[in-house]
């Protein structure tokens, strides 16, 4: 077993879980990108104990926080947790990684899906370029980039691809490697028979492509962990964080409003500390 | 109607449901003795973003914090709330305040009950003296301290009563007014028909009276709210604080484990934003 406990996201709610899980004893492994969405607050004024702090300001507190812990902290995006029953085994593309037990805290991706997409997700579409880009090997791909990130997962894709398409919905001017082309229109709708075949945009104008991604905040829960059980577009727990699916524990605004950093560090305490109780009863 | 929102307890999560709940414009009022237990923690490491404070500092932060507000604090204990359909009524002996919507966070008494504690709650038994003290007007009145709060009651219902008996389980030396009697024993049970009668101490030593006291750090949940749904000794909630009654949330220490501040903080925060909502509702 590489690991006791693989937590799903690096924001507040992650953090919160591998601190407490540490404190426990257990061995830590965080696998996420940064939050920018918290880098980015001008002013937090409802983080109990801080009146009024930059939301960069607190999360580098609770960055240097879990520095004094063994935790590992890994930054990057994975492809998805499969429950195997006694152990989880997390899926990062190119490796696996195995742990007892197993918190997703990934955050909420709040925009509306690209109709079609859910439909097609993992049949042509995918949420995770560095999983996912070297399947389209000197084929033709499209990327909908919503985030900064996905300027550097096109920028990623295109050393493989044959062709990149990066499709702008925001509109605002982005730089990306030469050879990418840049269109500055809202996707509307993917179309295709077993798989994406090609992405409608907002004027009608049709891009077929072998291969598409679509890179935003977080992707849906239903991705990332198949067999976990939602209720209202949310990972369904009970109050002790617990899922549907044995050691499997979720917290933050993966699990329902409010989208609030001191409920997603208290349901981060909680999912930690019921982890480490799990991992020390089936040791 | 008084208050919009009456938050019953003034530690980490009663502060939290305020602070939220003010931010949303709503006028609160919390009622409730000061957190000795967290002022007295010598170190605290897992609240996020301070990696290692002292109880009594972080505590001053939290309470720094609401100053900012317009949240109105009163120090001291409450008899009980009574759920009223549209609105609550909150028992402080000598008077009653009303309020749209409560939260319950007062924490919870960690000890265990005196043998006939539970039988005869509120049947010559009280936990609070500030409440009922009068009813014992010259009469013969036995209290059980085993806070420092304890000292305080034990004075005020002197003032009344026509004996007052301090039962010191902690035997630590305590000062009380003159006339108070103090016995260094620990009590064993209350017997009684109807109600309490008499008190039997570690060695047997019987103390009858007409009214007793327990003065420990908090209640128990359903002596608070006669009608609030219990389950394995906590309040009952949901995912949203909310209990079995409209309009009456719980979160904190009451409301289940972990005991941990994040937690609280956490379930505060979440209590405090849907009463907001409630309220909004139920104008």
């Amino acid at each position: 077993m590489d690991y006791d406990l693989i937590i799903i996201g690096f924001g507040p709610a992650g953090i919160s879980a591998g601190l407490n899980a540490s404190i426990r004893g257990k061995k830590v492994l965080i696998i996420g990108k940064k939050s920018k969405a918290l880098e980015k607050s001008p002013s937090i004024k409802n983080y109990l104990g801080f009146s009024d702090i930059k939301g960069l300001d607190l999360y580098n507190n609770f960055r240097d926080h879990i520095k004094n812990y063994p935790v590992k902290i890994l930054d990057r995006k994975i492809k998805a947790v499969y429950a195997m029953g006694e152990y989880f085994s997390i899926d990062l593309g190119e490796k696996m990684l195995t742990s007892k037990a197993c918190i997703i805290a990934t955050g909420i991706d709040m925009g509306k899906s690209i109709e079609g997409e859910d439909e097609f997700f993992a049949k042509g579409i995918s949420y995770c370029a560095t999983c996912d880009a070297s399947l389209y090997k000197g084929k033709k791909v499209v990327l909908v980039g919503y985030n900064e990130e996905a300027i550097e997962e096109a920028n990623f894709i295109n050393k493989m691809a044959s062709q990149t398409i990066f499709v702008n919905p925001n509109k605002k001017p982005i730089e990306l490697d030469d050879g990418i082309k840049i269109i500055n229109k809202k996707p509307k709708k993917f179309l295709g028979a077993l798989k994406a075949e090609s992405l409608i945009l907002e004027d009608g104008e049709e891009l077929k492509a072998d291969g598409f991604f679509v890179i935003k905040n977080s992707s849906k829960p239903k991705s990332l962990v198949p067999s976990v059980k939602i209720e209202n577009s949310h990972i369904k727990v009970d109050l002790d964080m617990k899922t549907n699916i044995k050691g499997l524990f979720a917290c933050g605004d993966i699990v329902g409003t409010p989208y609030q950093i001191n409920k997603a560090v208290g349901q981060g305490q909680i999912a930690g500390l019921n982890a480490a109780s799990y991992i020390s009863k089936n040791k």
